[in-house]
């Protein structure tokens, strides 16, 4: 679609704004290592790996944004190299099994029970990735609703392994770190839940969608599902990540 | 020859993603380091530099398949300044030698045994790579094979020295990674031969290939070959160096 100077530079300053707050946490994910227990630190580690990836990978994606769209006469127009999707996708493909090792490694389960979970939740993460990006990179509305519906089943799955299984172990925490483990739980449910919606957004400017509330070529879907998608990586990763950092702090603490 | 679009993308993803893959495994690594003792710290650091220089190379490989292939009228087609495979081949002069003194630093042999043994690997690595390489820039099919043929002379004698060589000193390994290192060698031995299948694949494109599976001038065999060096490599440089990992984490921990 045709996006007003506005609507393509709200979205090219938020990458901009991703690649410095991934980066930065990145550094920050690293160097925090020291402040917490021998224990907690590849939990650590693999926070910064997943937020350095995604800085990597966000650079990316608006150096791709700024060569699909070319500005003339007051709006930007696609230049027919068209953005490209799959920065995301490998993201999602290294970062999403990382944030569950990152989950698994703060709770410290033991091997028995983490192994076959994470190769549970490992499994329906690919699946879950793979089937949705031909949505993605459709410009039709039913194939992006058949392959995100599809996409959605793993989807839930994950969620049923997180809040369920998970929800067992909980009780195996100290009580002092019981609550910020649950909310990392419940981060993880929460933010997650905003891809699918970004993803939708997109979905809903196509020709042919039901209600279609943002109207077609106006650029608005586009614009939502990238800003959506930036949101939520943020959340997902470095909120999330930093949150994994205060529950590796307080189980120092209570060590000593 | 011509590439479709989809053809084209592919390859330029998938360098994408490798570039990703090995820039979060060399900060993996050497951020490891301190998970495991000593004396298999410089078995980490090897392993960090070898996805460090391939990062590096794919990060180039990728830039130059981008200038050699230029978008028109829905395909992409050659611009004339040529696809560099020296990157490749620069790369594996480095790498191969650093794989190889990683696999003998984990295995802690002693030096009478090692020095040799390395020797000998560096030798036969230097003589496949640059018997190779004439018969990776060529567009003739019988150059290609001439050359494969006379690399794999020098690969065969490694895989025997790391199969014979290396299988006496198993039993020289603790009980407790035994099987863990057996399958490391297991693991150079698999992913090395994904090599010479995925030179041979562009091979099978060329005029006069026999029994020409892959249609002259479709671009096929171009896409097999990279896509089938980028997978070996992702496996023999990444997934390698986080077996080098656990094994020395399981030392590590049967020292204590
Ligand atoms: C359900 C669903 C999806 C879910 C995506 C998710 C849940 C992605 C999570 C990514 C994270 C957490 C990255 C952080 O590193 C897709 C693929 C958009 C397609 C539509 C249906
Ligand atoms: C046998 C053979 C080859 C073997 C190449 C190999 C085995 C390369 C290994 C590279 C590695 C392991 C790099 C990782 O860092 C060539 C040169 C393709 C030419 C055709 C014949």
């Amino acid at each position: 679609p045709q996006l007003s100077a506005f609507q393509f530079n709200i979205v090219d300053n938020m990458f901009s704004l991703t690649v410095a707050t991934m980066g930065a946490a990145a550094i920050f994910f690293f160097a925090a290592r020291s402040l917490v227990a021998p224990k907690y630190r590849p939990a650590l580690m693999v926070s910064g790996l997943v937020v350095a990836i995604a800085c990597y990978h966000y650079f990316m994606i608006r150096l791709s944004w700024q060569s699909a769209f070319g500005y003339a006469d007051g709006s930007f127009s696609p230049t027919g190299k068209g953005f490209n999707d799959f920065y995301r996708y490998a993201d999602w493909i290294l970062t999403v099994p990382l944030l569950m090792v990152e989950l698994i490694a703060v709770m410290g389960l033991a091997k028995e029970v983490a192994r076959p979970m994470l190769t549970k939740l490992v499994i329906a993460a690919a699946l879950m990735i793979g089937l949705g990006y031909p949505g993605e990179i459709t410009q039709d509305w039913t194939t992006l609703m058949v392959w995100g519906m599809l996409s959605t089943l793993p989807f839930l799955y994950i969620l049923f392994i997180l809040w369920v299984e998970l929800g067992k172990s909980l009780a195996t925490q100290p009580p002092s770190v019981r609550s910020l483990v649950s909310f990392a739980r419940l981060l993880i449910v929460a933010t997650w839940m905003f891809y699918p919606i970004a993803y939708g957004i997109r979905g809903d400017s196509l020709p042919g969608a039901i209600p279609g509330l943002i109207p077609e070529k106006s650029g608005l879907g586009v614009v939502g599902t990238q800003i959506g998608y930036a949101i939520a990586d943020i959340t997902a990763k470095a909120g999330f990540g930093l949150l994994i950092f205060f529950i590796a702090r307080a189980k120092t603490e209570s060590m000593t």
